[in-house]
């Protein structure tokens, strides 16, 4: 294995954790003790504290006051609450602005950074670096030993922002000219620079980002990004771990838009990465995304993982998406969330402020800060948990598919879009297997290219690639796998430049076809529909014209011209198989296409059940099998338990294979085989 | 009453007037005794001259040429036509941008005004502060005794227009020093700035507004714009003042959206306020523009107002919306002036420009400068208003219903938007009244609290309110008012900082519910339509979860679990009645629910008129009431007379109560009673 | 006559050239030989090269390298391909930028250029001419003798682009002082500057472009945008002529939008200006824009040109429009570029792009590099071409029609728009002429005035002409002429002031009317159907209310108010006929009125064909009669041959008048009469 969990790791979860950001410092008045008894009254067992208070921890340069917080934690603690401390550093102080203004971030063609927002500096500005240092040590040496800590949150919600402050730049620079071992000339030729002639002959005349075009040099700003925010991270962390105690995590909230994080990087030094899931709700809570963010984390974390923030009642920074949750449906997604892994489930926030851009990114409490329908139905919740909580924790997966996500081709093709579409339509493919019940795993590929433990592999346009990456999936095939890949896969090297070669490069042995031309298209359907689809026979945008040597036509276009090459196909090379589709296809079409892979490959039953059921598993910590059923509508619904005799550890009731479960309205049954 | 006229204001209208701005100085020839015998021919009574030519009257920085306009002046009182002067600050002439370019508006995140357009300076500047006045004394020193002057317009549609400047926002920073006596931490928790860690330690740390996102900042930010141009125009009043007759008026010609000025401070030294009114033509003409401008001016008034603009041609700054009126629309926009209380109308302009951004901003004459179809019109008006006009003059209206208007709502729901219709929907609460033939007034709630004068109010979404308004709104009902209310009033204090309690905080109890939650929703209708209403039973946007105390439920959504909180409710509360709304309903449910309300309130017959036919009425100055009926179709249409027996002072016919009256296309009908 | 050919042009066409720009040095790996073998056995006679290459021949300032580009010219004349060289100077090297930012472009409001793409500089700066000087002779010194080169093009796709640098406003400033003859008053007074007292005391005071708003200013701007890039091109030209061989052409190639450029002027010193086309192909395939494109550089240049760009695959800055041709189009569209006068036909380009932002800008060979589809029709193609294009070269043509084409028009209508369409349908009126067969010039009449060696004139809206103009048209007419003239016309004087007379000014006696009211209209039929249209018997967006004279009326709108007006009308004047659109005609409308019109001055038959059937005809140099007909459609076709007997010059076959002949999918017939 090439990467590990951190050796100083060794915070242990006994039970499921579930609670909420809290900041005092934000209440009209002074309720803490008020706040606690509720807290306590409700079941909650773990805040979040700290992330966004440099201002009040630091409300002059040098002048420190910790004794408010001091006072959170210490009653937190004397409550039995487990705190997670936030080092405060993606919100700066005014101080630090108005007299180091060359922290404010500066964008491309002049635009620049004001204060009166959070995430609004250059983060790698050694100014930004001295503050933040001081005051992550001034928080560590005064909090590391405090029982009530069980972690460390590092920044918040990361990203570089479009920072393209001159030291940024110069950064960029520096990582360019070891990248390429100080070699102009190679360069020039790699990133083909003499284009327009735009070639240069020393360093001082590599351009800014401002007016650039190349398309390698845009794709290398964005991988410079995502390192220089995963080098952020691990310096914090690196700051963090001098003091934390070993029965101590560190962690960072992350957003589940992967793209613009280096997440393996990133991760290096968590024991339980974060992710910050919000979502939708009412009569479209679908669970979809909790279990997109938590497959991809709990993958690259190659274990467990938790949940900082996640949605109470209705959220947005205005007032246009206020969507509280129908009865059950809170409880349903902190089911959701422990059923992908998750061993904490936190929502931003307690209580809903009174002011400021987030007034109505409402908490537990509303603004009268008062019990309410949610605050009931967390506690429901929070006493099933103090019941079952020790038969969810630790829920392991070993999943027979993956899908592989790559950070560069989500970029290369957003800088060359082809559709009006998504250019990277990995939302669309997650879609299709997780509303047909193939759970996945989701790998970053343009760092792990090892996919021996998959039977199956889904891959969305995999536009950039190394040759090893193309080899190894060659090899996968080759081996036994199955694949099912999406149009423009193999189509560029790692510089996003495109390949020299007939399309599509390394894998038309494994495709079994290659292709000169393609075609934007207008939606059509296929011919004589051979996926038998009622309403959604359709592809469009995209049309490649495959001139098949080994492989086997599945569907042509019903057209006149396009409708002469075949645009899905189907390849036995070696043990495996491969199928492609060269087209952009409906959410439909793609869903019976993988579906009728992962039939072939023994992944799910030929009678596999579909949306509005979803049923996610595992192996808890007592080496049971468990299964989530989550009944997504709102109606009650009986289904055929599709799983040997077990116990419904929600309502104790035995549960014998394929007999009938009754599910409530967003309703869930867990049931623990025998 | 805590507001009075101006012991100054002596001017006396003995006539309607009815005129037109005028611009020799624009003429591409020599034409003003030709001009000036149109004006006679077609009975023009008076003329605006001189706002738009500073750089005219003063070429180069110190130069005056007055000579010019002194001819036209002169010449227009020979024709007995009377003329109003305008002060010509809103356009720079480029000698000031140039050799003082700090005159010039700066905008926020470093956008900047350049020459070229009107409007583009900041008026808080001394420098332009101290060339305004020079012209102004200058002006004033020439004209002030001559007799064809009848008053003054100060400046033009005045607003702060995004003026940013260093020096405004200094004055901005000692306007909130000043409004919370200079203590920092009141500032900090009234604004809630430990949010995000922005507190501040010092003034000097007090940030401008380009990077703002604190709804209180913004919110006392567009306070001090609104006080910016009130101080401004009393600035110029002021000096105005100091030079002119007793028997001249002094004005200012405001834009009928009321959002961004401080009208009540405003008009403290103005007789007449004006407004400029530009609306809809041709198949869009229902005079709902007309009134609601003029319901509002001369509601703060306190008083009657003139028309300083409106339109006589199509308007616009391109020629996309080039709508000339159809035969008689011309007449009937006149008499809906006078209608609302209007003692004088002037069309922008008298003759179409061959030059320039308003080259289709069309005046009476078109650009050929002969008489035409308008002219005529203009003419026909021009007679019968020689003849009844001192019966229009000087109207009077004691309405029984008043909209509170809030600026601070507007701004601060725009801050934090609901909806992507409008999201303080005066329009269409207005429209609700006005196309039912409810008169109203339009009061500035912000600064005026007692409706004592009123039996019933309606109020659109009053999301930002002092305790006394709250207040004055629960007196009003006790007292024995009807109120119609809308969705989130009384959610926010004076600082647009929600309210820590149990909505709708101070208003529970007139209310007779409270509630804790709310949801964005999709349209659909209230259940088993409760209105009637058969095309549009519907609500949509926003919905709050009401928990009745006292109040009775007069409608729910036929929703399965919004259904389950009333969402229009009915409180009898003291003497008096609170109708609620807490979603966003269809203008036809609106209009239903507030006739249900003024039916029972007997401010409407139950047989009330409705479009396309308006009634105005008031009592004129022989203290006879006077109705206005007005038929907004194209075709002939006859209706029963409602009121007492009377005289059509147009044809001179009598008019027995409940005879038939015919109206022609586009035509109106005044009835004096006897 | 007042323009002729320059008296230098020798160069002699004796058969049509067939090639592509061609950029060894953008390529991924050394393959000159194998590039240069493929295009000898496909029969590609002509390269364009060097045109983007500056930072190659000139990597650092004053070090030149040509022996890469000697290679690629040498073994092109070996390989007896003919050789077309560019001046480098559309793209700057990174050098020029690094030393001298101040070439790079500044836009209005503060914007400015970065750099990252070609033409981002002032390109009347200096430095930027002393450099660009400097590279062009070094060229010319290497190149000017090589046999293989057989012409120049100086820059590439020029245009102003928005350039505001300081020195470029003081030749604009500087430019107005002249043409005034430094008389501020007359200034003043044509561009009406005394609007909201604008005007200006001394030059000093003259205001840059950014902020303003006076239509006379942004007019006389974009004529300065126009002029300047012709001055820049003819300045390129003067140093080319220095050293070019008489056998030799100097050329530019122009972008078909012909709005920005004078290319009277740019035209001047080029026997063959060429165009850059690139047009709709696959369904949308029609040979329009193509047409239109030559028929207007074929009528500027009064003889024939050359085409420099054009598509071979899919184009586009992104991947969203990739449209190949079906089987046949790249064929059918080299002939339709030939039937309008061209004698080269290249593609941009022969290799499609592996990096930058064109990667999707396809050439003859794919990504691969390998022979393809399109490679095959183009030798197919080429190969017909080497037969029978002595029968092709050199076709004259002389039209009965003409359309006056008015850049100040374009600029005008589009800074005061009167429609969300297309405020100067220029196109719509081309597309009337081209798919009912109807052959024309397109003369820019701004310029050109005397229309006597024409029958019928198109006037798309004339809204700003001079008076010689107007009196040239009135002319016309009373001479004899034909006259479709569309709503606007005549409306402004040169300055872009409105005429303040009755409209249409000068051209009331040859309309027949005048009219003072105007109005935007809704979409609204014609009453009575008066041109028998099915489905789109249409106007909207404007409706001039005619008053008529000695015109009659051939159509009204079926409305009652507008329709009191007729809005299309005719008028006999002198021996001649106008017949007028006071409206915006649906397509159809207009197809029907102008086909009228032609039918009646018999340059048409009734019975016209009709596209999808495109016959273009002209004199070819053995004098003969050619007619090409061109099948734009995807069926087999069979159409009457309209004309004297002949023979088919692809097929070889005898053509009898009024025989059918069969035309295949995008499919083409070439009869040259006997």
């Amino acid at each position: 294995m090439l990467f590990s969990f951190n050796v100083m790791a060794q915070y242990k979860f006994d039970n499921v954790l579930y609670g909420a950001a809290y900041y005092h410092e934000y209440m009209p008045y002074e309720r803490l003790d008020k706040d606690i008894q509720m807290m306590k009254d409700c079941g909650l067992s773990v805040v979040r504290v700290g992330e966004s208070a440099w201002g009040i921890f630091e409300p002059q340069e040098g002048v420190f006051e910790f004794e408010w917080m001091d006072r959170i934690i210490n009653k937190m603690h004397e409550a039995g609450i487990k705190v997670i401390l936030g080092t405060p550093t993606y919100s700066i102080p005014i101080w630090l602005a108005e007299r180091h203004p060359e922290v404010l971030a500066e964008y491309t063609r002049g635009n620049k950074a004001y204060y009166g927002i959070r995430q609004n500096m250059d983060f790698t500005n050694p100014t930004f670096r001295y503050y933040s240092e001081r005051i992550i040590r001034k928080m560590m040496e005064r909090y590391a030993q405090h029982p009530a800590v069980i972690g460390y949150q590092v920044d918040n919600e990361t990203e570089a922002r479009g920072v393209n402050n001159k030291d940024y730049f110069i950064g960029f620079k520096n990582y360019i000219k070891n990248k390429f071992n100080n070699n102009l000339d190679l360069l020039t030729k790699e990133w083909g620079m003499n284009y327009w002639g735009m070639n240069i002959n020393t360093w001082e005349e590599f351009y800014t980002r401002d007016g650039v075009t190349n398309p390698s040099y845009k794709n290398e700003w964005e991988r410079y990004n995502r390192k220089s925010v995963a080098d952020f991270l691990n310096w914090q962390c690196d700051i963090v771990n001098e003091y934390k105690r070993k029965d101590q995590f560190v962690t960072h909230c992350f957003m589940p838009d992967f793209h613009n994080i280096d997440q393996v990087e990133s991760f290096r030094q968590m024991q339980y990465p974060a992710i910050n899931v919000y979502h939708d709700v009412q009569d479209k809570q679908d669970g979809q995304r909790i279990a997109y963010a938590g497959d991809f984390v709990r993958t690259v974390a190659k274990g467990n993982y938790i949940v900082m923030e996640t949605n109470a009642q209705g959220i947005g920074w205005d007032a246009r998406n206020q969507r509280p949750p129908y009865y059950n449906q809170l409880r349903q997604n902190v089911y959701a969330h422990y059923a992908s892994g998750a061993n904490m489930v936190e929502y931003w926030h307690w209580a809903t402020l009174h002011y400021g851009q987030e007034t109505y990114w409402r908490g537990i409490l509303g603004h009268d800060l008062e019990p309410n329908r949610i605050y009931n139905e967390f506690k429901t919740t929070a006493d099933e948990l103090k019941k079952i909580g020790n038969k969810l924790i630790n829920l392991k997966k070993k999943n027979k598919v993956a899908i592989l996500y790559s950070h560069d081709s989500y970029h290369a093709l957003n800088f060359m879009p082809y559709t009006y579409k998504e250019n990277y339509p990995i939302d669309r493919v997650y879609k299709a297997l997780y509303m047909q019940n193939i759970e996945t795993d989701i790998v970053p590929c343009d760092k792990w290219i090892d996919f021996s433990q998959y039977t199956m592999l889904v891959i969305p346009p995999l536009y950039v690639a190394t040759d090893e990456l193309l080899s190894g999936i060659d090899k996968f095939v080759k081996e036994g796998g199955h694949v099912v890949m999406l149009h423009k896969s193999g189509y560029c090297n790692e510089h996003s430049a495109v390949r020299a070669t007939l399309a599509p490069g390394l894998l038309r042995k494994a495709c079994g076809f290659y292709y000169q031309e393609y075609s934007t298209i207008d939606a059509m359907p296929l011919r004589d529909n051979p996926y038998n689809i009622e309403d959604s026979n359709q592809i469009s945008d995209w049309y490649e014209f495959l001139q098949l040597e080994t492989a086997k036509p599945l569907a042509y276009a019903n057209h006149p011209f396009f409708g002469k090459w075949p645009v899905i196909t189907e390849n036995s090379y070696g043990k495996g198989k491969l199928t492609y589709i060269g087209t952009y296809p409906s959410q439909e079409l793609l869903n019976k296409v993988i579906c009728q892979v992962a039939i072939n490959a023994t992944i799910i039953p030929s009678d596999y059940m579909q949306f509005p059921f979803i049923i996610r598993s595992g192996i808890n910590q007592q080496e049971k099998k468990l299964h989530y059923i989550f009944n997504y509508s709102a109606d009650t619904q009986e289904i055929q338990y599709p799983y040997s005799f077990g116990k419904n550890i929600l309502s104790g009731k035995d549960v014998d294979a394929k007999s009938l479960i009754k599910l409530e309205p967003w309703g869930v049954a867990i049931i623990e085989e025998r």
